[in-house]
């Protein structure tokens, strides 16, 4: 008798579940909340007001090996909404990365994705764009898709709040490049290589830092057409667990530039076969071919004064703050925090790596240290230095 | 009539696939090939014998946030067998990581991961284990699932060629410790921080690296019951994000011990906030409490000597074949590859931070910089110090 009502609630509790839409992000501890864990950041003092996530719209160009589970990441923190692009199919060629599964081959990539991601959140508000951003029609409805602003009309600037750029090709980047400076929307960037062993991401802050087109691959500087190297029939190998890193890392920058904590990281390289991160900062080439990056360039510096004399203001407040009401108030180790600003510092720059671009297209990641490495930094503050040093590489 | 014929063609596709078994690898370039993007790693010259993969055994303690991720790895990587251990079962309150659906809450997370896994892949070749390492019974059945040799009855040692420790609590963590000095079983250890900002994973080999009772962690060094900090109720935070990379470099790591490329890191931290990537070494403590431990030592000690002419009898091969054929033939770009080796050393040890188990329990990661940092190198030789100093930091 037992053991039957034991069986009888067992199949009760296994009968499938959709997940129904949940108004609030509650707190509460409890196995049937999908946002307790994520909540928590709160009362761990790492996020301030976690459900502003809910006002936020991230839009994914490239729902591939990156692309999707940088999505379903998104989905299970409950992004508010998700403008996914993809003009691809589903491949079981594709099964060695993580996300899809054989039963959605032949269904495109973003019709896919919608169809697992809304199962897993009901409550994200999800875009879906099946088209080729590259030609003239994919960048118009790309244009206009971004600067749609029905999902908070009263939002400054476009439409969204980030762009990600999870795409496998220059040109495609190019055009995200394009798009994004024309809308001074901040993005960022990411790619792994043809080898499977390296990756990056990198944020791109139009004005700020450079854009896509500042620091053209070795490549384009080289004068080869980056459009024959990626030919078709040619199989560049790929893990899912490079991608998964690349996917995870490019998301918890997502989170940290949205919801305000940590350090959004400027570039972070990652190089599998050794563990190996080299970071590094970019600033915009005077000399750009974008003039979009010019004009954008132009405004930033107009406004450099006001927005550091903002800045510096919002440090001295939260300097104050800091001090009236310590983070960690019931500490029971007597543990003291000290800055290890330098130890991030010296994680910076000690690598004398070149910016992105430069490995895609090469065969190992070791070519980076082929490079003259700078003792200093690897803030590149004249970019026709590295211009000269990448033609000098490739004659 | 074309477009209708279009729409037949579209539904034609669009029919449920549930992929066949195949049975040798292939590295055919077509979109049918599921492995085609694994193959191509033996051509890019990264790995010589991809196919090996289908050999291995991979046992998964723990089938949470991590662990699901990595069992999804391998079994998109096409390893050949999985055993995955868990007692739990699947909760709405964990739609917060990837993997689970909300359709499989009330399953057990086993059984869950193996509907799921095997639609994946097929190919391999699955054990489910529904029961608590860290009872009696549980753990008999733990061991003698390791020892079974019945997938490759030729295998030298246990029945699987590496253990990955993806459990959420330190009895359980130091339960596979027990079972894998017993067996002489090389094992990773993997976790995440109960902020979900930081996350290690670590390589232990008995005898070779410390075991997880050389180096206790700070809450055991200074007597308080571990078990009393993992409460029911206490709602640790969680982020898919830090899960996935830490679940990313977990299985990075897996592939190049089984597949023998680049380097296994010994331990790799993870700090969210900074995107900084602590690495160190820990050797054994000779005065390790676990007694399967000290006598995995003594053997190591004994059989150094032979081991060590044998390493360097390779290497001397290596070197040679290396000179006679070079990986990269066809280098186009006239790229010559220079030893960065330095570059990663000055990574590994510049930070100072202490071993695994010392951040696990506490609020933040910025802890670490608490500790006097050392300028040369993170390896203990002497691990009494170690202890000195958790000793002096908890009084």
């Amino acid at each position: 008798m037992r053991s039957r009502i034991e069986n009888l609630s067992n199949l009760a509790t296994s009968v499938p579940i959709h997940r129904s839409k949940v108004k609030d992000m509650s707190a509460e501890v409890v196995d049937s909340n999908p946002y307790s864990r994520l909540m928590a950041l709160q009362r761990m003092g790492i996020v301030e007001n976690y459900e502003r996530i809910r006002k936020f719209s991230v839009a994914i160009v490239g729902i591939g090996g990156v692309g999707s589970v940088a999505a379903e990441m998104l989905t299970r923190c409950g992004i508010g909404r998700l403008l996914l692009y993809d003009y691809d199919k589903v491949e079981l060629a594709n099964m060695n990365r993580l996300f899809f599964r054989p039963e959605q081959v032949g269904m495109t990539k973003t019709e896919a994705a919608v169809q697992t991601l809304s199962d897993i959140n009901p409550d994200v508000v999800f875009e879906n764009y099946t088209l080729n951003i590259t030609t003239v029609q994919g960048f118009e409805t790309f244009m206009s898709s971004l600067k749609n602003k029905s999902f908070d009309p009263n939002k400054e600037g476009s439409g969204v709040d980030l762009v990600l750029s999870c795409v496998d090709n220059y040109e495609a980047r190019m055009v995200v490049n394009q798009a994004c400076n024309e809308l001074n929307q901040t993005w960022m960037e990411s790619g792994v290589s043809e080898n499977a062993v390296s990756g990056h991401i990198q944020l791109l802050v139009p004005g700020e830092t450079a854009c896509f087109a500042c620091a053209p691959p070795l490549v384009v500087a080289s004068g080869v057409d980056e459009r024959t190297l990626k030919r078709e029939g040619v199989c560049a190998a790929s893990l899912p667990t490079t991608m998964g890193v690349v996917a995870g890392l490019l998301v918890q920058n997502t989170l940290k530039y949205l919801l305000n904590f940590g350090q959004v990281t400027p570039y972070l390289g990652y190089n599998a076969l050794k563990d190996f991160f080299p970071t590094m900062e970019m600033k915009p080439n005077p000399q750009c071919s974008n003039s979009a990056c010019l004009e954008r360039q132009r405004e930033y510096m107009l406004t450099k004064p006001a927005r550091d004399a903002a800045a510096r203001e919002k440090m001295e407040a939260e300097a104050l703050s800091a001090t009236e009401c310590p983070i960690h108030a019931e500490n029971e180790w007597n543990i003291s925090v000290v800055d290890d600003s330098e130890v991030s510092g010296s994680d910076v720059g000690s690598s004398g790596v070149l910016p992105e671009g430069l490995t895609r297209e090469l065969p190992t990641a070791d070519v980076y240290t082929d490079l003259p490495a700078s003792d200093e930094t690897s803030t590149f503050d004249d970019l026709e230095e590295l211009r000269k040093q990448l033609e000098a590489l490739s004659s």
